[in-house]
């Protein structure tokens, strides 16, 4: 991160993007206070001023990287989607199949939540502030789990079927069992909420013999 | 609804419940008038001026019902669950067992929610109001559905588990695919998507033999 040549997506020449790795330390730090702000305070009680304040920088320094309170929760969203992301996969890098990976990325998913609350609620907040960004961070997690279910359907590790519609229904799952049991129940231990919902995402629901039905 | 016996829960002789029929007539035009007016302009940007206007009532009378707008919100949030969940036991009365009533049900609500999209923005902006009126919702109607299932174990229809984590992983599909489907698509046919839940819901993901691996 220290070479203009870095192949890092943040360092750049576009405006208000760090040409330095000084730069971009300063960059996250305002991200991440505005992430604990949004968070705590709510995006819309929350200020610029609250954000500088938490990340230590004088208001000047916001505008070199920001260009409004609006446009630091779009791309506080997209980050946090992407460190999201880069999470699951390192915990679900040694799963043998796709159900396996299911299994250990709802897991990893929970104790994420529950780590990172605001997470949740930012993402949520973010629906009335412009609706895009909230359709966007979903849309683009959706695009990457349909290519991974088609891969596992290529490699005979689950039925063919229409994974997108699939794909919106394995992140409600997540998204609701998050919220019941990450968030709202901070103590739960996650084996028994993990074991159900790979059984249902293994089997169905259906008393044997389900699948001679369809 | 003329007698002042009838059974009602509406009708009664708490404050702000309307005592005969005209009123509480007025009192469900205010709601009905609450849900355009949230749903249109947000529930922050909407005043109880645009309610009244849009009711066709003079503000006194607001105040006859409601104390406020949150009151407002709260008693509409809990009036939309009850009018779904309604609308939801017809749709599915004539199911014949539990996986068919969820076919159906998923379609009522797809069909519900695109016929009625306010739901889905009033609903999700309580969450920043007073999120105790959201999780009030979905712990109601969460409460209801276990007994549903645990109802369908017993009639052999379904395999038995842990029918609390099953309904937040349902309610979490149904709210996921009807926001995809239902509110950010309007045109979409429902029957592909139905049939793709259907199945999930059936028979699991797991390429044959799914069964066994658990």
């Amino acid at each position: 991160m220290t070479s203009p040549d870095s192949p890092s997506s943040i360092v750049g020449t576009a405006p208000g993007l760090p040409k330095t790795a000084r730069g971009e330390r300063t960059r996250t730090r305002i991200l991440k206070a505005a992430e604990e702000t949004f968070g705590t305070l709510g995006y819309h009680r929350a200020g610029i001023a609250d954000i500088t304040r938490a990340a230590g920088v004088a208001s000047g320094t916001f505008y070199t990287y920001f260009s409004s309170k609006e446009q630091t929760l779009r791309e506080l969203v997209q980050e946090m989607g992407r460190r999201l992301r880069a999470h699951l996969e390192r915990e679900t890098a040694d799963a043998g199949d796709r159900l396996e990976a299911e299994e250990k990325g709802l897991r990893a998913f929970l104790q994420y939540l529950r780590d990172n609350p605001a997470l949740y609620r930012v993402l949520q907040e973010a629906q009335f502030v412009d609706e895009s960004i909230y359709r966007r961070y979903y849309e683009s997690f959706g695009e990457r789990y349909v290519r991974m279910l088609a891969r596992a359907t290529d490699r005979g590790e689950i039925r063919s079927g229409n994974d997108e519609v699939r794909v919106w229904a394995l992140m409600g799952i997540s998204n609701f069992i998050g919220l019941r049991y990450a968030l709202w129940e901070t103590e739960m231990d996650f084996d028994d909420i993990v074991a159900t919902v790979s059984d249902l995402l293994r089997n169905g629901l259906a008393a044997g013999g389900g699948r001679e039905k369809s």
